[in-house]
């Protein structure tokens, strides 16, 4: 929808990159976003192209134009060409609504393979970190984390719930006769004042692709102001991978499905399934682990205890591939998995919640991100891909994953490269 | 949320009687609704006692009262404590929007039942009704009904698409070479003028429970314009089936499942859970034919070619079932089936598109009401059901559905009654 026209003015690019050092200021002030109302496609030095429709971020004015980022580019628009718009920066009424729902956290509550290691990780804890101590529980829910926390020996939990479900928690959590210990507050936690600091951070924060939601900005955001000096996080570590993948199914259902049907050629509409169903992450997929075409890549590592919100903003990695088959290649997965320390400072035998499609079954199921064409590979066949996960500056809970994917055949030396941006979801 | 108070004046009881019968007429010009901003508990003779929220058909007025209609009952409500609401009758932006969505399409290919039955439906009515014939296909979606029926040897196909997939629609029929023979029109079917008598209407209209989203309305709205005198409707009869089910299942998954998630006590979030899951109908249930308790009864039968629009507005029936064996009765599961004629006046070995759980698969599912608690029955107890199915009379294209069961246990004469009331959805 938008692409950067490269500067090849000089001047302008000094402009440019002085703009960009005052970008980090701009932002711990008020935000202002704009949407375009039409298109801007002339090839100006330094000005970004657009769509009717996308949003930027403003990061500085001149005279009738705006200095702008949106999807990872920074770059001028002309000002006449957008309106602000009155969208705020955080969905939190659309995002808490959800969590206020039994059905939510029924589909949590169900997913066993996330219960035990939330339970196991805080009982691996016990000792050195849990018992006697102060644990905060952020987006309590139901209250099950902060419950097995009391259980396992806390002195004080406090339960940190921001939708309407903080009276269902209170009710649960007195029913099991933990009110005494587990203190629910009705906030979200940036609101949350006067509390004690806290030796122990629980959360189920992860989304799909990890980052999903960002609802990991508060935790951090909690970390940094009320978890005391080698404090833990639980969970302590994340890793988001990634690997190509055979997706003939999907690609079948939505593709070669439409040739015929009873007799009649429906190949009119494979443009417009591919487009309802192939632009966006596929998140509800349960992937079958033969269905890898390679060994699976880490393409994002965080310690939870020194990771910033600041680098979830934009996140840039490149790994490769080397095909173990001959195949077809329909796209690629995307899982997580997360480790429990013992403390911040012992990572031995840590307790691990896997979503790969080796490990049981979870509610977060995989990630298909499928491209528009399939490619042949061959076993030895190298493939090296930049992935850029690129948080909406708008809708904040959503980002925009980009994938460049350049396969290099092994038989006739041949270089393929495919690039495509998926919205998860806006 | 609301009851009838019963009248214990005669004069009153007059006065409604009066009003009763100005409802038809006052029908036909423009209909008023409001919504309830307060609740009205008195107990006043001839009076409806509601919640807020509660919406009314205002049916006549006088000073300071409104006589109305809500879910069946007719009744005075205080003009003071309701206010006119905007909303329209027809929810149709909200509706075709929908059906402009390749999703729903590809589900509605994908149920080769449903192709299979419409296929073979037009095929039995070939040498009668389509040979040279004129057929109208309303909701012609991606083409598919108009497709066969121009395959069949109609003469002509109307093909009516009120949504913006009629565009794929003129694609699909031009791919296939028929769109000399097929006439895509982009209208809702009662905006349609100026065509020719059609020998055939064809249409997929039914929907859970058979009538949810009153597409048959349109259905019958141009039959009564359209249709050539002994003309045929595909389908040509439809009937609606209930029985009592053993739904443990469902029960635990709602309701024990949270009586013990890591050893805590969750319950009381069983009353939300049931509040979210069980006070609408589950329309995405698959159902086994074991959870039969007792021989499925037709609720509701209808000829399509005499069927009235206001026939459908209210339909209330009593059936009996004998239970066949000793078990739990959970809630009611209801699917529909339909039948292809081979011409108006010709019945024989019609083409059946069963939605049972006895028959294939198909994407209506099966639907399941369920009690808030289970009933233990033994083999031979009778129950005595009462069904109203009541049309929303603001949001047309949904429906309440009353249920009133008397069970009568032989074993020790008992009998217990049990009420409830569910929206679908609306």
């Amino acid at each position: 929808m938008m692409r950067m026209t490269k500067g090849s003015n000089s001047a302008e690019d000094e402009h440019t990159k002085h703009h960009e050092q005052q970008q980090q200021q701009q932002q711990k002030q008020q935000q202002r976003f704009v949407k375009a109302l039409y298109a801007y496609e002339e090839e100006r030095p330094g000005c970004l192209n657009f769509a009717p429709g996308q949003l930027f971020e403003v990061l500085n004015v001149a005279e009738g134009w705006l200095y702008c980022r949106a999807d990872g580019l920074t770059g001028w628009i002309p000002a006449a060409f957008v309106q602000d718009t009155q969208e705020t920066e955080w969905q939190d009424d659309e995002y808490y609504d959800q969590y206020a729902r039994v059905g939510i956290h029924h589909e949590m509550l169900s997913d066993t393979a996330r219960n035990a290691a939330y339970s196991d990780g805080i009982q691996l804890a016990a000792d050195a970190v849990i018992k006697g101590g102060v644990v905060m529980d952020i987006g309590c829910g139901s209250g099950l984390l902060s419950l097995l926390s009391a259980r396992t020996g806390a002195r004080k939990v406090i339960a940190v719930e921001a939708s309407d479900f903080y009276e269902a928690a209170e009710k649960v959590i007195a029913a099991n006769g933990y009110s005494e210990c587990i203190d629910v507050l009705h906030s979200r936690v940036e609101d949350v004042e006067d509390v004690e600091q806290v030796d122990c951070i629980v959360s189920e924060w992860m989304g799909t692709m990890l980052i999903f939601e960002f609802m990991v900005d508060s935790v951090l955001a909690a970390r940094d102001r009320f978890l005391r000096p080698d404090g833990l996080m639980l969970p302590s570590y994340s890793r988001l991978l990634l690997t190509p993948v055979n997706a003939a199914h999907m690609f079948d259902d939505h593709v070669s499905f439409w040739k015929d049907k009873c007799g009649f050629d429906m190949s009119p509409l494979i443009a417009a399934d591919k487009e309802s169903k192939f632009s966006r992450p596929i998140h509800d997929w349960k992937m079958n682990p033969e269905q890898q075409l390679a060994e699976p890549q880490s393409i994002f590592e965080a310690d939870m205890h020194t990771v910033t919100a600041e680098e979830l903003e934009e996140i840039h990695t490149s790994v490769s591939f080397t095909m173990t088959r001959d195949d077809t290649c329909h796209g690629f997965g995307s899982w997580f998995n997360v480790e429990f320390w013992q403390s911040r400072h012992n990572r031995d035998a840590p307790v691990v919640l896997s979503t790969s499609p080796t490990a049981p079954y979870t509610h977060w199921k995989h990630t298909l991100l499928m491209l528009d064409e399939p490619l042949d590979v061959c076993s030895g066949d190298t493939m090296a891909v930049d992935v850029a996960l690129l948080r909406n500056p708008l809708h904040r809970r959503h980002l925009r994953i980009h994938i460049t994917a350049h396969l290099h055949r092994h038989a006739d030396n041949s270089s393929h490269k495919v690039s495509k941006m998926f919205r998860l979801w806006r």
